[in-house]
């Protein structure tokens, strides 16, 4: 569904929306059980909302392809992923909170390590702990460079974030990362006569950071890449006509719901905050989304039990939830992270949608197998937002 | 998926996949039974692999299209088959094992019937003997045209190959072929300017083709069409980074393999020929294309009981194909074709996925039906090589 055709259907109403991800929510059979973690856990609370709901299983980009945390989102968020894409400097910039402005080139960078004749020896400068990060990265800081702002973040151990905010400014600069050993960094290229300037200022950068790290050793030279300015993606509140907000622990989510223009609410670390946030400014907006970690860490661990757990807590808020009485309450995620795979997996991703009006199917159960059975089919993640403001009353007819 | 988008996700890996083609694989109930091919057969390996797959059905071409040969093989081999197309020439030159070259333009001919002024009684020549076809082509062969090579290649019966090879050739040609009796043959017209040499080539082999078969009656004139350069592909094995190699004892599979750059391995007659040929170069591949024909067979000749046996037969060999321990282990076909239409037929095939990730649905019996609950659901057959990929671990994720 294109989002200018979408928009012009928008009608204002009252109703709640709250759109729960699950992060890395869907999973496979652990290895000669034929029971994945939703269909090993005990989930009375979701299983009972999937009893009165649509169900379904989501795909987020196409067949077969596994999608990182950022096009997962956007999907969710109504975007076809394959059109609105985040590149790497802008999701490092955001999984640290980092406020982006239109128009800034981010960029992810590395502490390296070279030797006397500023030949590679170590692309992670041997991930030095993030205390020394930080110490040297107020080094870079002393950069300037005419005409832009210089903006360095420290993120973990040898990795850091790279922003340069002024006019005329591009993200289209081929990497200074080499990817091997025993050769010296890349000059910066402009890979279109756009990028001229930055290409320019990113090798000044480069420059300068050179004697300012020369006694750093083993971070002792930078590298760089992934530039990429922010998206102009369409603004979420005004595709769809919504107050929205972001309540999410964990800062690439917040920084994902800011870049489609929602608000970030200020939460704790745990979820029963993230859902006490939830509960404080329920009357301030029509949609919240509610972005829960603790499935997606598990099982980026391996840990099908600790899944199976965090997938029991998630449960246990349910009705804390349900209790604020939405009128729509979707529950999905951004991307399967089956404990097998111990990492993103390719697989379509299990949703519900209740609503007074959501058509409840014969599912019963929230697991994968059972929702592959559910009347919203198979569905493109950009496909849910359109059904949510279906079910919220908030579209209106499209012809006569 | 988009093939330039896909391949920028290939990584390596030492997995290895075959894509099993019965060809003609679905079927439709006998009348009055309910029962289709595939639920009459016994087929214990098929429906105990099912069990342990995941199970949809392909779709080919689009809802009601019938796939020929061609785009039901590339569909399978993760082409869209409406955007990659082959033509009939360069199918029926496939179909003889010739070895086309990039730039040659292959036409179907025909050994047609006219009388003393030219005009046509019979377009097949009262279906001549092969043999006589394959004498009055060593006829053709004497022909020879300026700048450019003449091959001529008997088929069966009254068919015969034209391909002409050489610079700026072009196959925007019309046919020869008026379709109806009692008029001549037509002038090949150019198409589109770039064709303007290509058919004035042709009909100077007409003309040629004139004397060499007066006394040849009831063969003697030749009627052309289809006329068709060799589609430019993306190659199957830097597409998907795959070593890939094609076993299949009829030459058109062989042909269309070759068509999309698979190596094609010497192999006997028969599908138990083929299932040592596979073991024998297991080692060397990382991917096996391996066509099974007798399904089609028995469909085209209307024989449901033979299709029935074919099944069967394939049923048997599958523990071979089992205990080389493929990573990932497709079973489908290429179009249906169903006794009871006795031809191709436009309904979806059936498939399943086997992999240690596949996700097993709770289908349990490899049949139409059956297939038509599983979680690969209504699947585009261009989309079946990406799942396969991320099957075999050979894909990386989309975006950070």
């Amino acid at each position: 569904m294109d989002l200018d055709l979408l928009r012009t259907l928008v009608v204002n109403h009252s109703t709640k929306i709250v759109l729960c991800s699950l992060d890395g929510l869907g999973g496979l059979p652990r290895p000669g059980t034929g029971q994945s973690e939703l269909a090993v856990a005990r989930l009375p609370n979701l299983h009972a909302l999937a009893a009165r709901s649509a169900c379904g299983l989501i795909r987020h980009v196409g067949p077969g392809i596994t999608p990182g945390s950022g096009p997962g989102h956007l999907g969710l968020f109504g975007y076809d992923p394959l059109r609105y894409l985040v590149g790497r400097g802008v999701l490092e910039a955001l999984g640290i909170d980092f406020a982006l402005h239109p128009g800034d080139v981010a960029a992810r960078g590395n502490f390296c390590s070279v030797d006397g004749g500023g030949r590679i020896t170590d692309r992670r400068a041997g991930r030095i702990q993030t205390d020394v990060c930080v110490r040297l990265v107020e080094r870079l800081r002393q950069i300037r460079l005419e005409g832009v702002e210089v903006l360095v973040e420290p993120v973990k151990e040898h990795r850091f974030v790279l922003v340069l905010r002024g006019p005329g400014l591009s993200g289209r600069v081929s990497e200074t990362d080499p990817q091997g050993l025993g050769v010296p960094a890349l000059e910066a290229r402009a890979l279109g006569p756009e990028a001229e300037k930055t290409a320019g200022l990113v090798n000044r950068f480069v420059a300068a950071a050179r004697p300012l790290l020369a006694d750093a050793a083993p971070a002792n030279m930078v590298l760089l890449r992934g530039f990429d300015s922010q998206p102009a993606l369409p603004r979420f509140p005004e595709v769809f006509g919504l107050r929205a907000a972001a309540v999410a622990a964990y800062p690439m989510y917040r920084g994902l719901a800011r870049l489609v223009g929602m608000e970030v609410l200020a939460t704790g670390t745990t979820f029963a905050d993230e859902v006490a946030t939830l509960r404080e400014h329920w009357s301030a907006y029509d949609f919240f989304f509610l972005h829960y970690k603790d499935t997606d860490k598990a099982g980026e661990d391996g840990d099908f039990d600790a899944k199976v757990a965090a997938l029991e807590r998630f449960d246990a808020q349910l009705p804390d939830i349900l209790a604020l009485r939405p009128d729509v309450l979707v529950v999905s995620g951004d991307h399967a992270t089956p404990s097998v795979l111990k990492g993103h997996g390719w697989q379509p991703v299990p949703a519900l949608i209740w609503s007074q009006y959501c058509g409840a199917d014969p599912v019963r159960h929230f697991t994968e197998r059972a929702c592959a059975a559910g009347t919203l089919g198979l569905l493109p993640a950009q496909d849910l937002m359109p059904l949510v403001m279906a079910n919220a009353l908030r579209l209106t007819k499209f012809g006569a």
